[in-house]
């Protein structure tokens, strides 16, 4: 364990590149090494981002001229179906990855290249690849090289079901994530649907039909349950607001147990899992800007039913500041190194 | 039937009461009488409303001093528990009442009392009290004296659940409905939560233990489907825009039908229910201003689960136009009288 | 003057096109022939904008197969330099123009490539033309063939300013126009900068070094005052907000004179704009979706520095509704007809 | 100069509290001792922000419980008129007092009591007080024991004009300073117009007859540029967004110079005056949750009016991160320990 290492963005231009940007600024032990960026490269970082502004003084490379191997972790924060095409070779040369897209998010190869429609052309290293839910994988994520790093709804949902799944409590035939993002989560994309004229002043549903995060979260929960079988029932929407996922979840209990009690048990020692009591109701900007997942429940008296609310920041626990928390465990630094983040409020 | 009708509204300083005079000045068939407010009395309401000036020069009535009888209808846009004390009177005087808020919505007064958490009293008016959803409700809508307009969620979820209901088609006891509403449905009270500065930008459930619509929709549905036992899952949530609810379904069939054909079944003739195809996602955006429900569904191949997507303006289908809706049938005249109401997009 | 006319709008699918086609709806003397797009011919209209399902049953024509000569008048809510290449045509077959871009605004062909950085190639049809702006130049309009409807922030700031400037009464070369727009202003284009992640809660200024309305505003107030010079400071800033534009105006009275005379004399009978009294502070939500423009003004004590106030709805008095109210005009039909829109609150 | 100082909060409980106790748990030198609040007395400080919850384990104390003498520094962050009753009793204890209301930022006694009409009664004290602007008093600050934090607004103009009257560049008679602000400079008050479904997508002027920013910009000018005289036309208005203010400033140059010499020279080594290149656009977004002023200017060609930019967040360099700042000099501590704020984007 060396005191500081080189670190490398590839696609930094993007919302999830500059949130990577800000909390490695902050990382008692990083040197950010290279970011690239195919679109700005040439240009100043924080001429693009004037946040930064002060901060940091690199200039924005292109990728094909990038020298990935110098570093000694490399984030991707690329499109998805970019990192497999550099991963091999990174492995090879001792470099450990940390994927902040969908690649090496689904063991399995056939529902991946359904899902996401195209052939995947890093199969070997996918076997390697350990999904990066530190609170769920936190032993095989010690010993990793390839890490890929969750979806943002696929964190806030997991994160409320697995202490449920893992000790067979619900019916997992039935569950339903009815899931709210903030317009961060689509990305600095530009399209029609995401500029303010249309977005603000509006909610609505998206993905109805199907939304590549299902199979993700379906897979991973089968591996933490143990079984062959789950059905879930996703609706993601879209909130008028930028930052900020939050889940409500259905589920039927099949066991008699207090939900207090299980959800402790697996996240009273956890740093960035905050247990609230039953029947309140987190909210999104109470975990703006920081790494926390804030979860609480409610079980309707006299059912069987129980009602899990997750919230997350899409952008930090949902996806920067998770692959921070990766990092910080495969180096085997401190787990918060770099996370002690704090929320604006108002 | 007159041509033309005087109208007076009972707490018309809200914005349910705004509302309603955005839509009454527009009537072809209404002379607004008077406007009552306690805390504006002796104020011009354009002076309050700006965006009524030059439209509008009543001035607001102190409820004390008004004569309610003078009208042939009145309108109740007061808080819970207002309307009932003035019901009796004025159904005696002939006065026709249609009440927005939610003193006559439940027929069971023990059920109403113990939600509402006061003595009811009007309970032999409650008794004459009409239901006032027309797309379910039309013919006693019709010859009714005293109309309770339902709430704005049980509006959105009714819609989306009646044809299902009525024709037996789903699993009565399992239903689920996520449900989120722009913060104008909290009315025009000055609380802390309401403020710019801590509703922009966040995103949080409420009343997870237990909200007044519940009880409402349960009573409704049950009169629907003409069974003993409806039991629905209901949370709320708060969205950071001002107007616009959308409900997420979530139900069990318990038999193989298109839900396209029973939809439009029900809703082919109705002037504002908008049935759109499976699988689409209705924008809150695209029916604010205006009295549309709009409604679409996708049933998940392989399952017996649909989903229902429902989206209203909560301060007009959830509140102040289907007062007028049912003012006027009430009153024999077009449904659509003064309803005829365009969006605003961006 | 025919009751009914068949009217044309080339360039539909951005804001002021839907915009204008929400009022043309309901115009009672029209009827919409043909709108074009060229990006989404074959589409329906109701497709692209939701908020119009039930209202149109149009599709967009594709340009190059429209037939604009069958109509009677013409709205072009193109991008600057389209009306250009069109209007020769139009006029000489009889048919008159409204074009809301900018290729008729400024009479000095030099400046206004300078500004626009093209050719102009209607230099004779530009002679012709008739600004716009029916509270300053209603006679010209009324017996106009080809008519430039002003800018937003020119028509916000213009009716601030005409009465002062037509009687000499300030100083016309000082004069500071701080002007604020909502993003609507920019148009349906997809620019990072209008992306909701980047443009809410955020608040800047643009165009700092230049902005084309400048040359439009400042040669119509000479033409307005009938002198050689004025000199306009004009910084224009984006709201995070959908539609409205405010505009401050600081200017320096050469006379002593009372401003609510002056106003009052100017626009007591004009039917969109509303003068309010000295030193309130007029609401930009006042005025959305309405075709006024509200004025208020605070001279400030013991000096000769005057401020006045101006709002409009960007894209109805500073668009749409001002296309409408010449078209009015121009046909000699009631200024007002179709015109008479309600403001949505909250 | 000890290594950990305990420091008090009276008045924890509003936005600018706590954004202090934001700043303050990170801050290297300082042992937060008792945060006070009237109405939320008893209650744990993360009951009421959540944000703060695992961060801070403090309750609300009654100030009248409060034992303030046992801190070396207390912050005031009151309403205006309550710090000046504490003031002498703590002074004389030698606790120091940063007072981020109103109470000592303007030397003129009867011109204090007739904007904030209030008796003054700490008349003695004020004349010890030290405007707690840094930039300009960085020495005075220094050795003061009782500190004025600057209101937002005069933080925000000061910085702009600071330069240009200290070496008597511009007409001090005819400044217009164009101001624009975040709601949350309106405090957590719960007002109607501070709503959600009223203030946003709304924008207005407001105070425009008057604001008591003015006198406070006024009298530190004058005292900056060692004059009688300074006239400024001052108008706020309101953005529909949460923090941030953008200060648009017209002057009238009475001599030739270049601007970023002059404003280089002033800040070049200011850690928190960030000046960008002629006819840029700082975005208030930009310095979200950070202490830093971002500036930039334009002269007009041709002209001698200079337009100044000015962005702050109202609640850090405009309150709370000001008041630390003032700390961090009276403490001899570095000028930005505990003030390495990152921005949030987007």
């Amino acid at each position: 364990m060396k005191s500081k290492i080189k670190v490398s963005i590839v696609g930094g231009s993007g919302y999830t590149g500059i949130e990577l940007l800000r909390l490695l600024i902050n990382h008692p032990n990083v040197i950010i090494h290279q970011i690239t960026s195919r679109s700005d490269a040439g240009k100043l970082v924080s001429d693009i981002y004037p946040s930064l502004r002060g901060k940091l003084s690199h200039t924005f490379v292109d990728p094909a001229k990038a020298s990935l191997k110098e570093a000694e972790l490399v984030f991707f924060a690329t499109p998805n179906g970019i990192a497999m095409n550099y991963v091999k070779k990174l492995l090879e040369n001792g470099v450990k990855v940390i994927d902040l897209a969908a690649d090496f998010r689904i063991q399995d190869v056939s529902i991946w290249e359904k899902w996401y429609e195209m052939k995947h052309n890093a199969v070997e290293e996918l076997k390697k690849a350990v999904y990066g839910l530190p609170e769920v994988n936190r032993a095989a994520i010690k010993s990793a090289q390839l890490v890929a790093n969750p979806g943002c709804y696929p964190t806030a949902i997991q994160l409320a079901l697995a202490p449920l799944i893992k000790d067979s409590l619900i019916n997992t035939e039935t569950i339903i994530a009815d899931a709210k993002s903030g317009i961060s989560g689509a990305g600095k994309k530009i399209e029609t649907q995401l500029l303010m004229s249309e977005a603000s002043e509006n909610f609505r549903a998206y993905g109805l039909t199907g939304h590549r995060h299902l199979p993700e979260i379906e897979e991973n929960l089968k591996a933490i349950a143990g079984i062959n079988k789950i059905k879930l029932t996703f609706v993601p929407h879209l909130i008028p607001m930028v930052r900020g996922i939050h889940a409500t979840l259905y589920v039927d209990c099949i066991k008699d147990f207090d939900p207090l009690v299980i959800f402790n048990k697996c996240y009273k020692h956890e740093p960035f899992v905050d247990v609230l009591e039953s029947g309140s109701c987190p909210e999104t900007k109470s975990v703006r800007g920081s790494n926390l997942c804030r979860l609480s429940f409610y079980k309707i008296p006299g059912t069987n039913r129980l009602i899990i609310l997750s919230v997350i920041d899409n952008l930090v626990k949902g996806a920067a500041g998770q692959a921070i928390q990766n990092m910080n465990i495969m180096m085997g630094w401190s787990e918060s190194a770099g996370l002690d983040l704090f929320v604006l409020h108002p």
